[in-house]
């Protein structure tokens, strides 16, 4: 992601967008009788994008509603000793195809039934300066791989530049918290968001509203460091809004906050740390999401 | 902990236990008003025991069952520059006591109705060699903070001499994953706990099925390596019961697996990996806990 590529397509904040993913690699491996040494593995998680949205400049924050996630009816998963918790037990690459069956929103994993949950790990802006790869998270959004990024969850991401240069891609039909394996269900889809500007937030990293409450990400070198952090950034976001004193309000984070971990195999670690919504309500937060189911 | 200490009490396997416990600081704080310079804040988390349970010997793992959790009507919370992620903006130490509503499960917090989710931060067995402080979680299980260790869940913890020397305290009525203020909220209780020889199962580490899956906690200065040896040691634990190649139940950890936190300000910081019941259920994996609700 960077600001020196040449939009895709530009609108108008408030304007809803299709757009089509193709997975995180490319499309490139179709069987897995193919040669993958012919794969450029190089060219991974790719976006979808630049969207150049009109109103919005540096300094803003964009809203993206998550409307609609539509899986593409066939999905892959990798492991092998290039990366993820098991790299160094791990030989060689293996590659594992799976049929989704989008109506009743189950795969099969050597016969057992798995629930999906589609989420989009790739997300965000043009970062601040030069280009980030997207296979990085950090404070414009990127590689996330937050399995919270689902249909209805309300994405805020601080923008860094005119048009905020919006993209998303590497769509999951299904990943645990950590994706340990550095592979989740990887597929191709098309996502339909939303994109405005958003009002009464100001934020210097990635916050995710669902159906449960708030979350902020912070993404480090060090998941010790990147979830100390993502706390201290929750109670600079909530505390104007509560009349909480500091001390007050790090004991009630202690007290109903929860530390929470995206994923722990990409170059940076991405680290939430999770509020209920009793909060918002408590306090009458509005960050702009219908709150009911 | 530690095996120099004398047991408390001498049961069967396969008892039931009433264990009474005192608040994390061994109940001296009572009010506001009092001199906290007063308080022997090195005198934390003290747990009620040992009990030795006959018929264990080092190399066994004791399953205990969480069957009753009574909380005391009255606790406290602190935060201050001691311990916990805001310990460098937080200039003295802060005490807030909570009435706890035990008949609608509630408190409050300035006004915020609070739900509470009563849980044993403390428990385990004497550990291997030497002795262990309550203030730290271990391959003996420990200051663990895991807020999953409530009625109805069963742990498991490694057995390292006769007797297992198995001790509890350091209830809390609610504490968020992580425990980020360095205290949840303490307060005295009455912990009915079944403690029996475990059959079908060998680990290294403290396990703990509940409702929703399987749990495997490790504890390590790092939380990056705490996460990383808790996907490790599930994988071995797992592995036997499913016939899956190494490669298989990494790519299956990746998708359905989720690291999350137990705590990031103890001693060592404990992290968790949790597995859904229905990989248990497919592979027809027993522990011994009633799956039903």
């Amino acid at each position: 992601m960077s600001a020196t590529i040449a939009p895709a397509l530009e609108i108008d904040a408030g304007d809803t967008v299709h757009i089509h993913t193709v997975d995180c690699f490319e499309n490139q491996i179709t069987s897995n009788d193919m040669d993958f040494d012919t794969v450029d593995w190089e060219r991974q998680n790719p976006a979808t994008g630049p969207v150049f949205v009109r109103g919005l400049s540096a300094g803003d924050v964009l809203k993206a509603t998550i409307e609609r996630i539509e899986l593409d009816g066939r999905g892959l998963a990798t492991v092998g000793p290039q990366g993820g918790v098991m790299k160094d037990y791990i030989e060689e690459r293996h590659v594992k195809f799976f049929d989704l069956d989008t109506e009743n929103n189950t795969t099969e994993f050597n016969g057992m039934t798995v629930p999906l949950s589609p989420m989009i790990g790739v997300i965000g802006n043009a970062p601040a300066t030069g280009h980030v790869p997207n296979s990085t998270p950090g404070a414009h959004g990127g590689n996330m791989d937050c399995r919270k990024i689902n249909e209805g969850a309300v994405l805020y991401l601080p923008v860094f530049h005119e048009g905020a240069l919006f993209g998303l891609g590497d769509v999951h039909a299904k990943m645990g918290d950590g994706e340990v394996g550095i592979s989740g269900l990887e597929t191709a889809a098309r996502v339909t968001v939303r994109l405005e500007k958003a009002s009464g937030i100001s934020t210097n990293h990635p916050v995710l509203i669902d159906i449960e409450g708030i979350n902020m990400m912070v993404s480090h070198e060090s998941l010790d460091e990147a979830v100390d952090e993502s706390v201290r950034q929750m109670i600079k976001l909530l505390r104007p809004h509560t009349g909480l004193s500091l001390p007050e309000i790090a004991m009630l984070m202690s007290l109903i906050g929860e530390t929470q971990i995206n994923q722990v195999v990409d170059p940076l670690k991405t680290a939430r740390f999770f509020v209920p919504h009793y909060l918002l309500e408590h306090y009458s937060i509005d960050l702009g999401r219908e709150l009911k189911p």
